[in-house]
């Protein structure tokens, strides 16, 4: 399976129906929209979406099927940087070359912004196809409000944040990563898989897979950003090579658990490689 | 019926759920749960939620069967208290009596308390009894997303801060008024009656009531908050007198639209009246 391939044409399938479910920035409040679209489009290399569809694909479903989920992850974390980057957060200027939201669009649209991403997430999950089984659209709101709260994502954001007061060893970390990142990597995993039609078990293991999956690729995101100096980061504690060996050690546990999956389960594989040891 | 009473007997029946459904201060992160809980408990008269449970009344269903739509509301409701009275926002100091949350917790946990209420939203609204018809509680959590999202409460919020710079006309402020205040008013009635079995067209006609009702609340709000000078208020464009005049044809306009509901509406009736006429 060709990755970049496949993170191609996914990612083009999602950003349309991204475009369709967000108001155009030429409608009123017109610098609203125009900030919640500045993060969103052109947006990175779309992983999470690309993990609904695999994690549909490995329930046995065409792809297709996941795509308001595969929407609504992206809508979840493109809020989630948004309000990283305020200055009473991370106080960061630039995201992906350009200036984050904040400094586009002043502090308060950008609160706004990432406030009104999230709600829409949740309309958009519950909307799309008609065709979906409603139980199964239930249980991916359930899933996604469940790694999107003080449990999970705002949980993990709000304990990095006093861990910079006063930074914690290598457990502290990885249960910092596995709230503040993995929880959304493996919503995305499950949504899918959920709107695919996963029973239980599968379910099961696929949440098992997806939480290493996504504590390794924060620790491969620390890897490709060492030199932001981020104290929640095992390359500070581990060193580089010691951060690796453990990315890879999570990676092989992970795809351990779908290893019988056989063809279904290809693009799950090939996205956790690509994921933890991607030089970009 | 004695409005009093229903709205002191509706509050500790979602104020119990509110209390299993939001995580105990005592569980880590400490800060984020007490912030979350902080302007949640007492919290205010419960105005929505007794909407919510009023709505379902109106469809001829007992008012429990809205109890995930009434804590719902009131979550969403709370998140936004949180967000606006942020420095960046309209930097308030004080909220029925207490400091607010990022006067008491700060601003990162102040914004993150009221990003994991308004995730956990969703997720109540999916979750509770199981006995509820799937469909009718999708269409709930659209309802919910629609009238939290950049086209109402956060649109609404956005357009109040750009008023302040610009302040506009009588028609602008009943504008605004329509979507920061009145949508997540008619989310409250739509969501009950919605769960409560409420067919389409009864469904609009509560839509078209519960908005009036909605502007009419706000103008009450700004009549018991002279003080405070608020630009975006009829009470600064048409003086105390025109603005209660215009409160009182809103409220009428919205009863005849449910004129002919017999005993069912008289909870929605009551609610009414009191949120436009009260005191306090």
């Amino acid at each position: 399976m060709d990755v970049d391939a496949y993170l191609t044409e996914r990612s083009s399938l999602v950003n349309r129906y991204l475009d369709e479910v967000v108001p155009p920035a030429s409608e009123g409040p017109t610098s609203l929209h125009a900030a919640m679209r500045h993060l969103l489009f052109p947006g990175g290399k779309r992983l999470r979406p690309a993990l609904v569809f695999a994690g549909c694909e490995a329930a046995g479903s065409p792809a297709e099927m996941a795509l308001p989920a595969a929407a609504a992850v992206e809508l979840v974390h493109t809020y989630s940087l948004i309000h990283d980057d305020l200055p009473c957060m991370d106080d960061d200027d630039e995201r992906r070359g350009r200036p984050t939201v904040h400094v586009a669009f002043g502090e308060a649209v950008a609160v706004l912004a990432g406030d009104a991403l999230l709600a829409r997430a949740f309309g958009v999950l519950a909307s799309g196809s008609g065709n979906l089984d409603p139980q199964r659209r239930l249980a991916a709101v359930r899933e996604l409000s469940s790694a999107a709260d003080s449990r999970n994502l705002v949980g993990g954001q709000a304990d990095d944040l006093t861990f910079r007061a006063a930074p914690g060893d290598a457990t502290a970390i990885e249960s910092i990563h596995r709230r503040k990142s993995a929880a959304l990597i493996a919503a995305s995993v499950l949504t899918g898989a959920g709107l695919g039609g996963a029973d239980p078990p599968l379910l099961e293991r696929l949440r098992c897979f997806a939480e290493e999956v996504g504590v390794a690729f924060q620790i491969a995101d620390d890897l490709l950003d060492q030199e932001t100096g981020e104290p929640c980061s095992l390359v500070r504690v581990l060193g580089p090579q010691g951060a690796r060996a453990r990315a890879e050690e999570l990676l092989e546990v992970a795809l351990a658990r779908i290893d019988d999956l056989g063809e279904r389960g290809e693009p799950l594989r090939e996205l956790a490689r690509f994921a933890v040891r991607r030089s970009r």
